[in-house]
């Protein structure tokens, strides 16, 4: 089933018939003493709220939150602001939805960024870290996760698909730099950078309605999950050579870079160093990216104050042509079920 | 071969003719330009060094440092020290030697707290962390490689048998804190207490002259290897809780309290924030125990600057009942293959 | 007058007849330009606010900030919140009040935690060690204040009786430690256990409505003032050795382990190390009981973020046994004049 | 007894028939084997060693680390430095002899500096704050001790009268402050002046030859030592008020400005902030005069790299008048009971 | 034109005719749908806010946020709060308006300051820092910029003739240390004083409603801009010394005193070390001053967290005369129009 | 003149006849009193040292520190070391050396390098900012002393060449990253790329025996000094927009990234964010490269200590044809007088 309205496109006076999730649902009383439902409901271009008056037990029941909804009804606005006026609502099975139109979702194709992964593990030299990245890869339920999942809970690439657009990013800049530097092994360094966060497939838990942590994922954090993957899979792989892999599973404990940061190693190899900086530089340049997207294009402005970043930034708006970007509104992991 | 003579008694005039370790070797050369070797041996209670003026190409092959050697000679002195005078140094089965005559040991009885150790593990409410237990302390490879190794390389407990010393300590000590508090988990807590430190099997290595670390051990940290030592076992218990096996990684990897200390993950349950403070309590006063025992008994005294306290401790003399403690000269490990 | 009607417990419709303490009041103004009176008032387990139509002149002055009142009335509703409905309020003579009944206040039973330290003091080897607490303990003021003091104004054992139940907590775990590690001087560590956080006694002041600093505590802080009381203390006691004097103080001046959390001295002795690992470890300790009162017991839970301890926390709720512990409604200091 | 012969000032050949303190004394062995002493001996101007190979046993004896020695000899030279030819070393009695000698001595005339001292506590307003300042200056113990007393054992201020020229020096600054601001208490702040590092009478021991703590001014520190004596002497003080003895023990307490310093509690009050800043600058200022003392006088010249200051520093020598200051070879404190 | 009516002199009732400046300009709407302004004027006393019902258009275009207008109305009050009802407001042209009005102002008299802070530059014993002095100085844009200057946009001196004020306050201590000290070089220290905030000129904005950074002020920085002021202008003075004009820069650069602070390079000098710490003082007391101002004379009183200083501050009320400040009416600068 | 004997090389017994440095005299005195000289003499690969037993006078003027000589003498062997054994030394005229034969020097070709450079200064878009660059590398002044300054003092790129090395790798990844990320400002990150550490041709100074800071250096640092020469440089071009030229000394104010490292500024612009990580990589990639030419090449190694990085690395040795690069033995400054 296709989403076709979204928030962001509606205007005062619409009426509403589409699938959204549910963000918060709150009962509340009138003055005169009478029940009523606060809802909020949101797909990935933004969220919008109004009242329940009637009915208030049944439609408690459909409306809890992260429950994907079809709602019937139109926008008005009360003091100013849009309001939604529900007439209906109705549960939807959730095996007929498309996640990537209540989440927010990477800009870039899916199928194109698979692609390009595709080439750079074939290139791998070292037949070993070879295999490896192709057994990883090839299940399909890793890459149905590995492709779907965030890249961050908040920060840096925190939508769907943030994990491959990061990861594949990474890695090209990391073929990049074993090609300028000398004596770099490049085989390790791109299973490094395609790997350095596949801990955050069981990290974080992204239903419809929110990316969070895992109790996993916050007892032992997506470095350790993530060596530890690297362990099983290699472990499956006959004579895999231990060094190799201990190599990349420094790699990945070590690609915070400092202990401050949750590594509990700091980086002691060129490809780590790398690996660190490669991400960095890719978180951050993320983060400009999604403000410049708020900024008008060939303006130069200066941003709020980023807490996380301790400073404002001073930004050029990016290109219209840029920015409109074609959602991919399909799942390329429902048709292609695995990488290779 | 039972070591019979050590550094600390040997006096001037003493012939010698033992076992020793050779600690370092250095070819130089005489004023009139003859090559002669400096030899400095050492066993766990010192080490002393003398020249050897003659054979020098024999002898720099059988005292290669790290090597145990069967040495003949006399102890002379040379400017106010003792120096040793080298008749003969003949190389030496390495099977047939205690290490425990070679690096400074323990001053508990291992085998006492062996037997310690196996109450607690016993004792362990929990089935599945029993089991666990159990199964790790049964293989004769881990419980060797346990009652031997020292708990870290400098600072605290660095000797042989210092882990076990260590670990049992910090067990007990949670013993008593589970009674203590209200609705602590015991089974968790001294499951964590046993093997925080597990890693350190892997992490240093320990051969004659030196404790130094380990390839691995230095690219994945001790918490690390330790996790992924308790998640081989658990996979080998059947029905092992996914979540018991999460909280015991959980207390391994965040009992360094902080991220500047090297835990990728801080404590987050009541029983992991309880191991981090028992681990350091029971570093901190091993640290000072081994200070005072260069004290005289019942003088209180300002030690040296200890540069990793950054302070100066005040500390009184260990009593002489406490401190003639009989060292162990047989390795209980060779009678007792594993600990149950 | 014993207080019987509690916050926690009174339901919509209720008729309310009992003391209560303002927490708050504020004058306000209908849309009319009538003035009205926005009264908050509170006990021991929680809060409730109304508004106040008439005579505003008359209980502006009877329901002050921090004074007790007895309060008649009813509980309605205004909004889905409950809302007091004032009929009439009256003041009340603060002696016949207990203190108790009006702030939070420890769970434990204060008469058993005053026997268990006079245990602890009467057990403590050194004559003058015993003798300094004996002198501390037995003034009737000294200990009406230490047995009723919180422990803090914020984070852990801030209610009536935390100092107490805080101070013999340590005192305990220290007796354990000195009994598991070589050498300690029991009577000094129990003396700092029992002393560290004397000084609050000066430093927090706990009126009806809130527990705050006072201008000493801010100008000197509980370190500082702790350490003068023990001086004082020790000046009275006939030849008492300087050096155990000094040590004491030590113990209390560095009981917060690092210059940054306040302490002028780190801890230099055996003794101060363990005491201030113990205070930590009880500090933590009693705030994950306060957080693990709020869940359902057998019921592991993520806490909301802690800014404090910069985490998250994955606790069980209490067992209710343990939760539903008898509130004690009289003030064990009225009727035990002292301590020995 | 005047001691006439200065270290700087003995050339090669010179003989020499004076007082100085032993710095060091080790026995050694020559080649031969014969057993000598290596002295070193020291004025306040510098150190000369040398060996004394005979009568061994009745020179060790005399010569003991600390002790002053009437010693006669020449001075000799051995492979381009000056050496000491001992010919004889007799012990003297340390009534007899002036401290000044040899420790290196503050070069301003502590008599004149006695005098402003003395101007500026009569010129103190409040009247309590001026008795107390007067009740603990006139004490002659107190007065002999404050008078001599160095500032540090390194850094600044470390010498022979260091403490009186830095409280004299900061007093003096203070005064001009509560001229230049508005509203601040003047008494207040000159008694902090004067008082800051009172405690280090106690804190710092300074026998013959070397600066070093006492057991008290580890364990407490030389902020809770004065805060402690000021709170003394003004229980001496009839109606001394309450809050003003507060808040001249705030001023000792916080003048460390900073936790991490030293401070239990940071400056709270106008004064508390004043006198931390002019205790940073007359401390930063005698450092770089002492610096400044090696330099040619109107050359500008880097220094080495100063570790405590991480930095190098820019520095103009001092002029030759500054420099050639006189020495005050009496012991004012000798003729002059008290201050007052 | 000049402003009679100040907001915190306006009672209930009063009506108004005078200039404000908008601080604030919202576009609402009422429940019946009909939009509305929400509009917010301010002085350097206060500010008040108020709805403008009709001709909403109109009035939008006037009331444009920063702009100063014409406002005539009278004062009400709604729910207890004094609220503006707007009868008129007319555009005003900004030639003709006094800023120190509307923005707060230094209590001091600017032409005072002017005075005094002309005797020290002329007091400058070298030619050429004097020369330099006055060249900046004397230039009218410069001088009429730097006596309306704020020292910071918040925290301290944030208003209307801070920068004078300040930098004139810190070079009259300058004065004072120069004479006190050994060796000072009193002219770089004066010209670093009087300098060393220069680069604010440039950094801040203040326009009628607010004080901001520039462009160029966030991304150079004052220190920076500072130092390149006193480039261009040493470039101008033949001769001019090249080992003075980097002294100077140094100083400002320096003036932060660590790097955290933002100072590229730390202080080296004398000069530069007492700079760091006059800057640091005369900023702190101009804090305490702010804060006292609130307070009621004579009494000592804590006030509010202050988190940029993170602590409380005890304090005393400022005396009434030193409050009850003249404000200067008039803007020297437009009558003097340049300092020499 | 071509120096063609160099201290690696030099075997025992070899006669010497060439140009070396001199890195330290120091007169000193045989046993028999006889003032002889120490002399170490180097070159860009190594030092050797010797006496000079005759003509101590002579030859002290000859062999000044940081002098080039000429040096006649033979390779001998004291004590095991290589020993220098001087017949002769002759001052030389420093025109007629090639710098590059007496310190470390890049081992990539300078030729080849100011190609790159030349032809990504030609592919910059903006006018300006390719005038700019033109500008200032085509003074013949400044690129002799930018081809031969090294970056450093110590840690990376010390070495005479490495300035030029170091910007054009940055640039070359600036450019990359360029094409990489939507919407960066190529132009301006090539401008901060090769201008980041301009400054540092006034910072350093390396005269033939050392590297190290000039006043000017010390006093404002590099960042500040490549600030201000941007500045200069855009002035002389008509009508450079004010804009641009604050946005590249931006780049160079905030490359550092932190202002504990030194930027007055943090990078607030996407490109500064680029050229911060860009700059940070290649520093420590040449870090390794170092220290990987002192390891065998195919073998991994753990290195000692690097206490500035405070960790070990784990490195794989260099392949010898990328080792035995050929030194450039002529300097292309002397043949090429600038760049365009």
């Amino acid at each position: 089933m296709l989403k076709r309205q979204f928030v962001d496109k509606l205007d005062e006076g619409d009426s509403i018939d589409d699938l959204f999730v549910v963000k918060s649902l709150r009962q509340s009383e009138t003055k005169a003493g009478k029940p009523y439902l606060a809802l909020t409901i949101m797909d990935r271009t933004g969220e919008i709220a109004g009242p329940i008056w009637d009915e208030v037990d049944h439609y408690r029941d459909i409306c809890q939150p992260g429950k994907i909804i079809h709602l019937s009804g139109t926008l008005g606005s009360f003091q100013g602001s849009k309001q939604l006026k529900v007439t209906d609502a109705r549960p939807v099975a959730e095996e007929d939805v498309d996640l990537a139109s209540f989440l927010p979702t990477t800009t870039k194709n899916r199928e194109d960024m698979a692609f390009d992964l595709q080439k750079l593990v074939l290139s791998v030299e070292d037949p070993f870290v070879r295999k490896l990245l192709l057994k990883f890869f090839k299940r399909s339920k890793n890459w149905s996760l590995f492709q779907k999942a965030p890249a961050a809970k908040g920060i840096h690439h925190a939508y769907i698909g943030g994990l491959l657009e990061h990861s594949l990013s990474v890695a090209q800049l990391a073929d990049h730099m074993a090609g300028h530097y000398l004596g770099v092994n490049r085989s390790l360094l791109l299973a490094g950078a395609l790997l350095h966060d596949v801990g955050k497939i069981a990290e974080l838990s992204y239903s419809h309605g929110a990316i969070d942590y895992t109790d996993c994922g916050r007892l032992k954090g997506h470095l350790v999950i993530g060596s530890e993957m690297v362990a099983d899979a290699a472990q499956e792989i006959k004579d895999f050579p231990l060094e190799t892999r201990e190599q990349i599973q420094h790699l990945i404990l070590s690609h915070h870079g400092r202990r401050e940061y949750g590594s509990p190693i700091v980086p002691m190899t060129v490809e780590a160093f790398l690996l660190n900086f490669l991400d960095e530089i890719d978180a951050k340049m993320n983060v400009t990216e999604q403000l410049r997207r708020k900024i008008d294009a060939n303006t130069m402005e200066w941003t709020d104050y980023q807490r996380h970043l301790e400073r404002y930034l001073f930004l050029r708006g990016l290109d219209s042509r840029v920015k409109g970007v074609q959602y991919d509104d399909g799942d390329p992991a429902a048709r292609q079920q695995s990488l290779f």
